[in-house]
């Protein structure tokens, strides 16, 4: 792995939300998703290689912490990242993650990162990549003719919708949120983007003719959002705001008629819509489908289901991407995060070394 | 938990080694030692309240990077924590670590720290922590005559010496490191700090007389440091340096002949010294001798043995203490770590915003 600063493996590069997103913009957003979703899937390609583990949650009444590990043998990454529902009404954030990478072979962390923006970012990249696969069969940009309903107008909205016009070519959106507030306000984002915009009343009405529906609320408890009568045969369903035990947004009865992807099934069958199913009901990993190693195919009248949870690899993909533009973009600051004394042994020497220095 | 800057939960207070080193200083080592030591107790008392789950591991060849997160319903901690064993010869150090804590109501952390320096001291203190309650009974600073073998004497052994004085009154110590020059070092440090020093050339010399063996050695493997002709009937072994899997010190023999404590036992029983022995082996949690639940009394012919490998709660002690200090010493800056738009569901307003603003 590149040393950042050759010599100064104590200083660790942090990207501040202020230098995230001077990143993004510097990029582009568009050119952001387009590129992180190629690491993604890049990552996904060498999904074997990958030490793979169910996330460690901490559960209280109001949400949830949690710590997401993973490696590839040579670099190692964790994201931390909390999900509190309530958080809104308080003027706080939903969901808020940093992360870190080290290098496997010393242990040394080499970037320290925020993680909310770039959660938002990862999370639309992999629901992009997911559809490119399922929706398209691999390739982009070839469905400017789609339409896709997004359901839960807040704030990781935008970011899907961005994603899906990125690497699918989609153009025309349906809105809808209990809260219409938020549907004005994504309306008003999207709509200087150059997004044809339909602003909907109902969930009823805002499945009206999508081709894709993007659920992506935040309760935190199995809220209903699309029951079975509202799903057309042959439907594709991005569930991206459902991720934790008792929390789900669809019905039952559309995941019977489904064919089912996911992420990580040790995971997914506790966190995603999938927790209403059998344990053994078949769901095939969205990584088969890259790799060509299913022989599943499009084109029967099964709706198409990804149920997304989020997964460790894509936020090791995101840092990955991230601290390859540091050098590039130099937005990052050095932090004196590890204890760096002349004679390893002699951490206490260290110590008593300031204490003259400072004399 | 109270706020450092209040109305700015996007901004962390982040404490550098720079920080910590002054903060360590400005209490006095003792003083720090003796005062963690206090926080740790304070925790093992309401032991029942936090969660507790075993690290989470990712091993390679060259060591092991960790996640050890815990919560009391009220704050959670994390620490990030490597073992690279072959990392001294590179100039690095073996152990580096850095952590955080966060606000379970809101998800939101507060405050993210260096933690190899930490967690030298946090490991020394719950060694001196254990001793306390199972060599004087509970009583502090009686222990003046008492003798402390030192076996190994790299980056954590000043810090051990250092406890086991602050907590029980050890003054002389007696040590011994297959590296000479390790030895030098640790009588050199330990030496001005008005301690009675022997140095010796093996372990049998080492454990001649000693009433306490403090075991911190580094090698990743099954070393037999102690066989069990060297360990006289009652004496205290601290086995500090075993702590993973295949990483032990001390031989079988000694484990038969021996009343052992240790943190939390799922753990232990994976990284211990009792990693040696029958899953079911008896083996006493130190929070239980804390809390007066056990009728374990010491006077016996047996080795008592604390088999200490860290666990969570010490370092969300060591967090919780650093955090209170800090108003005190000032010694932190904050870190623009989450993004806070005015709305908090308009992330992507936020980023667009900028864009504006940089216009």
């Amino acid at each position: 792995m590149k040393q950042l600063s050759p010599g100064q493996q104590n200083q660790v590069p942090f990207v501040s939300v202020e230098h995230m997103t001077s990143i993004v913009l510097a990029q582009g957003v568009e050119t952001f998703l387009s590129e992180l979703t190629d690491y993604i899937e890049e990552d996904y390609k060498r999904w074997m290689l990958f030490d793979k583990t169910p996330r460690v949650a901490s559960h209280s009444q109001e949400g949830v912490v949690e710590l997401m590990p993973t490696s590839d043998g040579e670099i190692y990454s964790f994201k931390y990242v909390n999900g509190h529902p309530k958080n809104s009404k308080k003027g706080l954030q939903t969901v808020t993650a940093f992360g870190a990478l080290s290098d496997v072979d010393s242990g040394y962390p080499v970037l320290l990162s925020e993680m909310t923006i770039l959660t938002a970012l990862r999370t639309a990249a992999t629901s992009a990549l997911a559809a490119k696969h399922l929706v398209l069969g691999g390739e982009e940009k070839k469905g400017s003719s789609l339409t896709m309903a997004l359901i839960g107008n807040g704030a990781q909205s935008e970011f899907q919708a961005l994603g899906f016009r990125a690497i699918l070519g989609v153009e025309k959106l349906r809105l809808y949120d209990i809260d219409k507030t938020a549907t004005r306000k994504c309306a008003e984002n999207l709509e200087k983007l150059g997004f044809q915009i339909v602003s909907c009343g109902s969930v009823d009405e805002v499945v009206l003719g999508a081709d894709i529906i993007t659920t992506v609320t935040a309760d935190k408890q199995n809220a209903t959002i699309l029951t079975d009568n509202m799903v057309g045969a042959g439907v594709y369903i991005n569930a991206v705001g459902g991720d934790c035990p008792g929390k789900t947004e669809l019905h039952r009865d559309i995941l019977l008629r489904a064919d089912i992807f996911a992420e990580y099934l040790p995971q997914t069958r506790i966190e995603g819509e999938i927790q209403q199913l059998d344990p053994d009901h078949p769901v095939i990993e969205l990584w088969e489908i890259i790799q060509g190693k299913s022989d599943w195919k499009k084109g029967g009248k099964n709706v198409i289901l990804f149920d997304s949870v989020g997964f460790a690899i894509e936020d090791f993909s995101a840092l990955r991407y991230v601290k390859d533009l540091l050098l590039k973009t130099g937005h990052y600051q050095l932090l004196d995060m590890i204890a760096e004394p002349e004679d390893p042994r002699n951490l206490f020497g260290m110590l008593q070394n300031s204490r003259k220095s400072a004399a």
